[in-house]
């Protein structure tokens, strides 16, 4: 039976790539995972270097998913990778989950967590089945001033919730949408690649992960209307989508790959009858809380205040700023202790529902906009 | 022929009324107007004192629009008032409006101008008629920044526009609206004295008028969903407004009376192929301009970079902020000019024709939402 | 006996003059005061031009503040001046404010007051010996939020003071100071016009004046070290002064016109044993208040919270910002209550004894520079 | 020869310890260390047991840096610790520090480097003798906007420099302080463990070494003002210290752990004849730069616009936050390369003689506080 630290494998996120950067110190900083090897890169010599370069043991190096899957599950139970993260881009997300689930692995996931719904729901059967379990990567629940706004939330501090409006702005992909030739070059931009989405499956995804998260109230309607800026190019590069949720609520998530000058923009607001929460992504360690004719308070981590589940989430004293790195450690930590077993808080980690959830989201969103922006159901 | 300081009269605004400080303030502040008398209250006698208070001349208070005007047409020309402003509640505009302008007043009204499209239209044709003008007090477009952004969008400082998003979130109905009797005191919610919708008719306005005072594109169609809280709660109190303009931009547009805790927190992105412009009023003096790649910068007032029209709307010398009531005191300097006959700058006050597109889209929006979230031309 | 409007002259402030608008513009905004003369210009000429612009009566313009009073005191009581502000350079402050207060004028006054402490005393003598009243504009003591902390903080809200840190930062004698010749041109570098000192003399002083306004504490000893830069400006530009105040409280006071791109960037916070209080004057509706593992709290105008001192210093509802003009106008407006007799607040017009502290502190703190940046007491 | 990882060894930083995991992470993130042992408590059962937790050999724990030196030194060079981390209180750097330097170690101290200039000197001499190094974790120096700002100053984007203003603000002595039985009990107030100053000596020195790094220009004299609220409190808890740099610039430092309310609050300011610097610990993602009559521009990590040196202290895309951690990761990561012999940016990590003068402005910042606020030099 495994114990201590949690071997780790990992899929893609060789030399220069951001993301494996992000779940390598994510699974670092909590120790509770040690980095055992993986398949890094399509071109197996490259990822071979990589992991040299990491000092990882190179029998531990694979060229692809199965070799990995068949190696060690030759290995002793002892010395088996527990857990493998996926950081692929989003096509190959369901047949590696798919295959390591099957085969006796926990899954980390990055974002979007398949291609289509379909998929998200046999991942959902085959974790139900095979009691593996799947962290789905939405990074941004992991900030400690977003698991206070859940758990405040939760305790009623803002009553009964009456307006939700998330924005996730970025604009990144502004210079390449408007030049024919490079659009083309563009992963985000390709279907084959990317799905269905671009915009909404990338970041407006993150939008109602996090309304559904901070809120603990499901999304059910959608009437969107995307833009794709030109009519030959295959996906959105923005787009607003009105929300009808649990109960009536109403709501709105705008999100944008066009919006100029903007980085990451993720800000959200909820608004109930005693109260108002505020958060933004860019500037994480403020929370912001409104309560009509009450001068507002700023929530900061670290303070005897906060939650446990906050407290939990946070490693140093008051005014020392942890960032995006931390939060994505909070949900390594919280899967570690999924994996073994030990005592789970609501919000932990996102998982596989989470992204069953998601993958209808995104459909619902496309199709609202192919029929004319009418309303849809999320399930 | 008259000349010098403009004599201005008031109807409305008496003792306690908020609206009618802000008019008289912005009235004095530029030092282009004397303050002769006018009808300002219901009860000719609460009306009288006030004017004493005021130190105003007592033949010159009078129990009515009609009254008023009578009166004033009897007196010489250099004596007569040359400007009325109407500062009563809504359903009391359009007919004072357009008696004024028939007995030869110029005409400033607070917004929204009348009750439905088709009075504001038979008030844009008296300004045609007439040659009387009309200034309606659309008061953020007063703003130093908002003007220097119209400018520099204008001169085609951040490119072709591609996206618009505003967003007017107030919180004070919140308690109001919970309460079903409380509910019908507020005449807010009172569609005799406030016309079809509250908060698309109240701020959302204030929104529309500001995407196109800044951009100075025009908003084509609208797709509304609308939120009454309650079945039997006969107006909005929150909606969001998906915007298509001219030449194809998208665009959205939220307005809300029940974001618990929320002032008066209007704001505006605007983003361009080559930028992007963001500004909120209760942080007035500060304009953000995004490239993608650069330092975002921050403009403020009384600097030399700055345009002349941004110039011309700033008193202080840079560092020493300057408020709501010199943004409206802009709009009545701008105004005194066109009375005047002087050379006028664009946007210099808004005029009866934003009126007019207002009334259609407040219209246009209410129909869009009784219609299931359907795309409605304002025009 | 005067009642009603309170009749207004003004010294100084003529055409182009920034300070001559905004004393008007305060005055004008409580509707209690009539401008109705004054000697606005040294060139004669030039000051009845610009009467005429204002439409005053050609009848009430002097030439100086001899004509003036002469003239003003032959007419009927009830039609006479009654307030006089001085806006004039500073060493034109003492002997226009020694006259008129001898010749039973009420005076406004800008600061500093006078060009040596000593002077200061003379006119508080006159003060005391005529009855008559003096109102020295410093300005910021009339914003809301300003009048808020003084009054949380004499309530006891953050406990015994601890530590007091102030700031006056502006930048825009930079590209003077560096100018030999350019230097020279500047009234304000000039110790006949402007007095010992030019930065602490204009900016620190404001720094002075709200420590001992917001506490309540007077400073007792002042150790300074003040920057002329170059050995030939024979005026401090920068400086930073070491407080020690009644009770033995400890603070700083940080003043500096080489603060390059500063603005107007004076801030404050006041510690105590049980909060803090912190507040900037360029974005002067928002107050800051901390304590000890509490989340922090901003304070705006316009709410019910807000203490009565601070409610009639506010004319608008919350969210639509006031500035500079209205900070002043609630001297103005303090000043007329002084004038008529009325009740007053603690703190609702800086008086003459401010004048008299100011101008030791600006002496003293000159003085400790010059001895070798040692204590030196205020008295 | 050694290659590779890096071989860690760990003073101190046991259970519970937030100093501890934040080096722990910083070595971590870099990838370029492996944690082997060390001596993580005074009670070696304890730290025996925290090893394990880490999944340590247990060869490699010892009860204390003699035993560690002697044991490691018996290892074959390729298995030996090449780097020790001292993060002990500070009474136990100096001796830990010299006698790793001495057999043979490079060594990594928190701050304060030593209790006295003198065992800094003697540090000094050791790294110059043996040709060990040493990396003095002010970790400030780490954030990549400090560094740019760094890298811009020495460029001469502000030109020369005329003021310096730098902060650091905590509230957290406070209720230690004012309770006589609760300050005993408390190291920092504790000259035998702290030292001869607590505010200055331990957040002060972060604020003088900020300025020294970000100026490249050094401090010469002090006149420092102390406060320790109590005269039977032996040690600061306050302090405002004025500063004479090279070539005459003058500056003020200001620290407080009685700053009611305040976490981290580590500001600096840099004003230069062409344009200004200011930055804050609390939101270090964001670097202003002001210019005369200019917009003002906010810098931010990640994009192209930064200097190499920024860059290589970036992980993450712009928009996603990194913190402190990630400021100590890029010291670990600068050490790596010195202890590699790799090529070095000037400012990669601070060193022995960044602990000489903190060491030096301590005494002297103490001797004239006890003078009578005095000027003493630095040497």
């Amino acid at each position: 039976m495994n114990a201590g630290r949690i071997k780790l494998g990992m899929l893609g996120g060789g030399k220069g790539a951001f993301i494996g950067i992000a779940h390598r110190i994510a699974a670092y900083m909590g120790e509770r995972y040690h980095l055992i090897g993986g398949a890094f890169d399509v071109n197996y010599e490259l990822g071979l270097e990589f992991a040299k370069d990491l000092e990882l043991d190179e029998s531990r190096v694979y060229p692809d998913v199965e070799a990995l899957i068949e190696n060690e599950n030759k290995l002793p139970e002892e010395d088996r990778m527990e857990v493998v993260s996926i950081v692929t881009p989003n096509f190959l997300h369901f047949g590696m989950a798919k295959r390591l689930l099957e085969s006796g692995f926990h899954v980390v996931c990055e974002k979007p967590m398949t291609m289509t719904a379909n998929e998200a729901e046999i991942l959902e059967g085959l974790v139900n089945s095979t009691g593996k379990k799947l962290c789905l990567t939405h990074t941004y629940t992991g900030y400690p001033m977003v698991r206070q706004m859940k758990t405040m939330i939760a305790a009623g501090e803002i009553g009964e919730i009456q307006k939700v409006d998330v924005q996730y702005y970025q604009g990144w992909i502004n210079p390449v949408v408007h030049d024919k030739e490079l659009r083309k070059t563009v992963w985000r931009l390709d279907p084959a690649k990317s799905g269905i989405s671009s915009c909404i499956g990338d970041i407006g995804l993150h939008g109602f992960n996090l309304v559904e998260y901070t809120t603990g109230i499901e999304i059910n309607e959608v009437l969107s209307d995307l833009n794709h800026l030109y009519d030959d190019n295959p996906l959105d590069v923005d787009g607003t989508v009105l929300l009808r949720m649990e109960g009536g609520i109403k709501g709105v998530l705008r999100a944008s790959q066009i919006a100029t000058g903007e980085e990451n923009n993720l800000t959200i607001k909820v608004y109930g009858r005693k109260g108002a929460f505020k958060w933004g992504q860019e500037n994480p360690n403020e929370l912001t809380l409104l309560k009509q004719d009450e001068p507002f308070q700023v929530y900061k981590p670290g303070h005897p205040y906060n939650a446990q589940f906050t407290a939990d989430s946070t490693k140093m004293a008051p005014g020392h700023p942890e960032g995006i790195f931390d939060a994505m450690g909070n949900l390594y930590r919280g899967f570690a202790k999924a994996v073994r077993g030990e005592k789970l808080e609501e919000g932990d980690y996102p998982n596989v529902h989470d992204g069953v959830r998601g993958m209808h989201f995104i459909e619902k969103v496309v199709k609202s906009n192919k029929e004319g922006n009418t309303w849809v159901s999320i399930l």
